[in-house]
């Protein structure tokens, strides 16, 4: 018999607004199935976030499917899994666990998520030489997808420059020697004059972070820009590159297609992503039509 | 913001043919709400009985919000709990648990399932002499019931002779001496001659034990007959007794009655009562359709 009822929860901190729930409802409703996605936030239910394990293990013991995982727990879960899929395990974060047979294991649809969003949006966007602002953990997903993308070059530029020149000295050895490096934010001027286009994954650009996270006079017609933050759709930066004539990617792809490989791999069924992405850009509340 | 979306299992032995969870569902869809229910089967699990205060406790931890339990962990469950409904605590039997702000309470919906399958299907049956013929977890529920119903005096008939004397001891202290007491299978041509109604709750009539749980001579129009049977709806015992003009009550007002007080006491909404009586008779698979 087919099993047709799904039940997947997020463990993270604050995630009250995700989007992610009704991603995966909707189109478990276009399907037909029957799919709860609950919502397990550490700080509604007082619990530190090493009590990611403890709630696992719940979840695996009364039946969950499947659960995503993130801020603070991306890291902290990985102890408690039985095994990891490739990506998670170089990046040492896992955004997507699927359980069977009693099994944990880890995945992460952040990075093969900026990846199909990053092939489907900017397709013919050159990658020899990328700019990538911000090294947190969105940032390493990013940076991750762009090297398996092909992308020759990457220069990471973060406010904490210990934590750019960490992210490049965790993925040169799964990349080789060169194609990431950290530079200071005082290199931006000639770093974008000579880039091919800039990736964006710092929080600057949300609501509670409004502006540009570079000056604007860096932007110039020759580079693409993808910004990883889809609340709002149109950022300050992509508005501003658009103006320019750039060709932009904004953070719906990511949003989506995160969301869309994770249930691929709960479900073992293919989602439509042309509608997901559709529905992220009706949740996101976008008054704009971004591109 | 109203909730509408309710997670909950079935915890027990074998549980794999239960309908209960069509039941809840059926209604939680005409209500328009997102509702799983699953099944955690024990054996399924390859745990014992004595985990269900694991599983409990799991399910709380995840956001569970109600649980059914069912043989063998009625009694069980009782220690990890923290409240008892009033039923509950004097059949010493839960086979419903409720989660609201991390407090878990016990409920007894077999007997009022039963107490409302039975007001509704024989509403004048006279209730001065009873016979009862079982006295197992769901013959305590019947009991019960039937004396909360104003039974006045109720013979309890089991092949473990000693399980009927149990039984009418745990019960007199909570009805009064002289309302429950315990017979012999030798004494029932006596007790069902003198006798307003029989009800039966033991396993015989089901497909798995086909035939009559008393001789069919012992049957007269004198009688009312009600079964908790309720897979064939149409038993040996309730054919026999309708052709002789018995007044009789099938096993599916029990079924849906419990899933009926179930459902309100988790979701807080009146579910359509009439609606999931039909329900259960089509899930049942009834293929004639008893009054």
């Amino acid at each position: 018999m087919a099993k047709d009822s799904y039940l997947v929860a997020l463990i993270g901190s604050g995630i009250g607004p995700s989007l992610t729930p009704a991603l995966h409802e909707r189109e478990a409703d276009r399907q037909g199935l029957r799919y709860l996605y609950r919502l397990l936030d550490i700080d509604a239910l007082g619990v530190p976030p090493e009590a990611v394990g403890d709630l696992l293990r719940a979840a695996r013991d009364v039946g969950f499917d499947g659960l995503n995982i993130t801020h603070p727990c991306k890291q902290l879960v990985i102890g408690h899994l039985d095994a990891l899929a490739p990506q998670a395990e170089a990046l040492g974060a896992v955004n997507t666990v699927v359980f069977e047979d009693g099994r944990a294991t880890g995945h992460n649809t952040d990075v093969t998520g900026f990846a199909a969003s990053f092939a489907r949006g900017l397709p013919d966007a050159p990658l020899e030489r990328v700019v990538q602002l911000g090294a947190g953990g969105a940032g390493a997903a990013v940076a991750h997808a762009l090297l398996t993308l092909g992308a020759e070059r990457i220069t990471l530029v973060d406010e904490r420059p210990e934590r750019a020149t960490a992210l490049a000295d965790a993925l040169t050895p799964h990349f080789g020697t060169g194609r990431v490096t950290a530079a200071a934010p005082d290199a931006l001027p000639a770093l974008t004059g000579a880039a091919d286009g800039i990736v964006h994954a710092t929080p600057t650009g949300m609501a509670a972070h409004p502006g540009l996270p570079l000056p604007a006079r860096l932007l110039h017609p020759g580079l693409w820009v993808a910004d990883v933050v889809y609340r709002p759709l149109e950022t300050a930066l992509l508005r501003t590159a658009r103006a320019l004539g750039c060709p932009v990617l904004d953070g719906a792809g990511m949003a989506a297609f995160q969301a869309v490989d994770a249930f691929r791999l709960i479900t073992g069924r293919e989602p439509d992503a042309a509608r997901m992405l559709t529905d992220i850009g009706e949740l996101a509340g976008a008054v704009t039509a971004p591109k």
